[in-house]
This record gives C-alpha cells, structure tokens and sequence, in this order.
C-alpha cells in the first residue's frame, strides 16, 4: 500500500527499512534527486545546474557539512532518510549503501534537484496513461545528443527519459509539464528520436524499453541522471548520489514551486 | 533615448561611458543583481538563495574565476560590463568602482539574481501606474520583519520593494507577477506596512519614498537587495556587488524562465 505522508516514508527509511524505489508512494509532494560533493567543487556545480535548469531544477542546496535540507524537509537528514546511496570515489562507483552517516564531512553540501516521480503524478491524475507506471517498470533514459552549457569541469550531454505519449495529447502534455517546472518542464523534444542523436528506442541506456503504439509519438524529457552523469565525468575524489529510484522525499506540496519558509510565502 | 540591445549597453559601460541607472533601457530584456564571493563562501550563499527564491531567484552562477556568464550573456564580462560596483570588505562598504578587473581572483564565484526591473515593464506594459518609473525615482525599499531561511552565515530580514496599485488592478498585478518567479514573482504582502513591521511608508530604508492614493493600497514585493544586504552581515573578507540601480543586463527576453543555451531549449 502506498505510503502517503513523507516524514513516515523517510523515517521507514532512517531505520533501514525501506527497500525499492519511492515512485508511486507520496503523489502530493515533491521528490528529488540528490547529488553530495565537497564545497571546494560545489559552486561550479550550482554554476552548472543554474545553466540547465532544464535537467537540473535546483530544490535545495544545503550549506557545507549540515545535512539537514531546512527549505524542502527541516526534520530530515539526507545521510540517513534516502532508501539507498551511491559513493563514487575518482568518478567510479565505489561503494552502495543504506546510509552515509560514516562518509560525512564538515565540507560536504548536498545538491537536491527536481525528480520527474513529481511529473507523472500529474500527467496521471489528468488522464494521460504513462505506460512506465501502468507496468511498474523504471521509465526508459537515453543519453541524448543535446548539449548541456558547460560550467568549469561539468560538461556533457543531456540524458532524457522517453514516455510514449497519444497523439491527441501531446499539446495537453505540453502545457500540463510546463506548469512544473521544478521538475523538469515542458519537453525538449517530441517525435524522431534521430533528431536528438538516439538511434534505438528499444535500447535505452538506463531504466527499461517500452513499446511506442500506432496512435502515439515519442516525448522526451530532461532528466536528472543528467547532473550525476555530468559529476562523474569530472572525476571529483568524492561524489555520493541516491540510489536511481530511491529519491528524497519532501514535504514540500507537488504544486508549489518555491519553498516553504518564510522567506518564500505568499501572503 | 532608451537603448534598447543589451550588448550596446554593455559595450558602452564596458567603456566607462554608462554612468547612472539602467531601469528603462532594455525593456525587452532581463536585468540582474550582480553578488561576488570568494568560492569559499559561495555553496553557503547558493544554500541561501536557493532557500529564498523569492528575494533571491538566482538567473546564472560562474564556476570559480570565471567572469563568463555564458548562459545569460555569452559575449558579456562581468568585470566590466555594469555601469558601477561596490566593493565590501569585511562587511563594510571600502569602495565604489566602474571596473573589477584589478580586483578579479581565481577563487571568485558571481551570482546574478532576478530584479524587479524585469517585472516593472511587464506591469506598465499591462497599463498599471508605477509611480516611481512614472517620477523617475527609485522605488522605495524596507527591511520588513519576515524572516528569510537561514543557510549557515547567510541569514536577516527580507528587504521589500513598496509600489502602490489601484484597489482595483491588486488581482491583476498578483496574477501578472506570479508570471516572473525570475524576477521575485507574486507580492509577498498586500495592505496594512505594520503587518509586515514597517512603521512609516514615508522613511523607506532606501530609494525614494512614494505618497499612497486614497484609491490605492501599498503593495510589496520581495527585493533583490535582500542577499546584499544579509551577504554584508555575514562579514565575508570580500564581497562585489553592482552599484545599486545599475544592473547587469542580461540577453534572456523578459518572459523566459529557463536560460538560454541548449541544455534548457524546448522544442
């Protein structure tokens, strides 16, 4: 059964006990992708993410060594409420964990950008079947042939998530995903998958293939893989990221795009 | 006459010759608060504004002695390109200054930051009265009593931007603004100034004040002097900012969100 309130989710998760994804469970609120870094490499990455926005929606970032997101979740703790961690140590996968309590440092800061687990709720609840989630299966990425804007040492291509969408709702589509963008947006293409550099749909790169019917065409999506991979190709001696799947969840509502806290209220 | 091209008005300031404000020149274009660090202090002031996105909506960061800002303006220097700075030391106001260039180090990181100027000719645009572009004076500025979201040194009050809208137009103009969460989007409060723990509209803390109509009601917005004014507090050995009203005017039309640049393109 799904879990509906987040601080439950994450504290299920603190005690070890979440295992698999977060897709389906908290549909009303926000989840994200996390990506951990040392300060001396963190200003060039907020330099990337504020360049790509599209593939790198900035939710939070917190300051060196407090690993408490105070905006998205201020009873959290990133070390401990993600299901799973991934230690990249050189730009290789080092190590797979439930926790990085023991690998935390005084100058560490903890990136948290914009999932599209956020998006799908929202394109379901308005009608549009989402093939991915009807067969519980990781929708399927490709590393596309869009260039992201360099910043420093992060550079690279976009990775793209590819949701067959019917023809006749690819302007409702359109204008529903634009509305989040916290998560991704509008999509950066629809149609050919050549045009942006991918060859084969049948083989995505991450995630698992899903079939395109006679009545629908290809939407591509900016992905957050998109920052992890772009982090790995810059070899930093130490990058941890959540486990793909097993996001962040906050407590901040799917609608809103600023956060909660004083300092972002409407009256 | 109002210049209309952002690089012309770059060019001319790049060459000393741009001296004043920049507010009614560019109006099709975005206008940035400009915020200098050193790299060590920098993923603290993104945790900041990140937490704060509505005095601190951040356009374009440069990774570390880089003076590029290559998704706003790719041609532009920000060393050169605005009309005036400032230069605090340890807090304090040491310098004022129509080029950084002797001042640059490996280890400085820009922020750009939304401004309401951006905001202003989307309103007039629309037929609302704005007094001060009206008068030529600089909109009114207070330190309010909302707090922003701390992020380790970064922390204080909100400064708010004070206009006063026609009762009848207040729907309109939240609406309007919503539009521009680059450029400080919705009002952070409508009506009554000592809600909000302003005691006198006519004594703002800067700019010019403005008298309030019978048929009106004070509005308020959050300001991008807020990170300046909470950067100051936080007594950095260096910090630039642009000289106040003279800001780094960007190539993104006044109605993008995402920044230019293939990695943030919608097909």
């Amino acid at each position: 059964m799904p879990i509906a309130v987040p601080a439950e989710l994450r504290l299920i998760a603190r005690r070890g006990a979440w295992l698999g994804s977060t897709a389906g469970h908290c549909p009303g609120h926000q989840q994200a992708n996390l990506v951990v870094l040392p300060n001396e490499a963190a200003a060039e990455f907020a330099a990337f993410c504020a360049r790509n926005p599209k593939p790198c929606p900035v939710i939070e970032v917190t300051p060196p060594g407090d690993p408490v997101p105070a905006a998205a979740a201020p009873d959290a703790d990133l070390r401990t409420d993600l299901p799973g961690y991934r230690v990249y140590r050189d730009g290789e996968l080092a190590e797979r964990c439930g926790d990085i309590r023991s690998l935390w440092r005084d100058d560490l800061v903890a990136f948290l950008l914009g999932c599209s687990f956020t998006f799908e709720h929202a394109l379901v609840d308005a009608g549009v079947p989402l093939r991915s989630v009807e067969r519980h299966s990781t929708v399927p990425m490709f590393v596309s042939n869009l260039a992201c804007t360099p910043a420093g040492r992060f550079h690279g291509p976009m990775v793209v998530t590819m949701r067959p969408i019917p023809v006749l709702q690819v302007d409702l589509i359109r204008a529903l995903s634009a509305d989040y963008p916290h998560a991704h947006g509008a999509p950066v293409h629809v149609g050919d998958p050549q045009a942006i550099g991918i060859a084969r749909l049948d083989r995505p790169d991450y995630g698992d293939p899903v079939p395109v019917g006679a009545d629908e065409t290809p939407v591509f999506w900016a992905c957050g893989v998109t920052p992890q991979a772009v982090a790995e190709r810059a070899r930093l001696d130490l990058m941890i990221t959540h486990e793909p799947g097993q996001m962040f969840v906050t407590d901040i509502p799917r609608e809103r795009r600023a956060l909660p806290g004083s300092g972002n209220r409407s009256s």
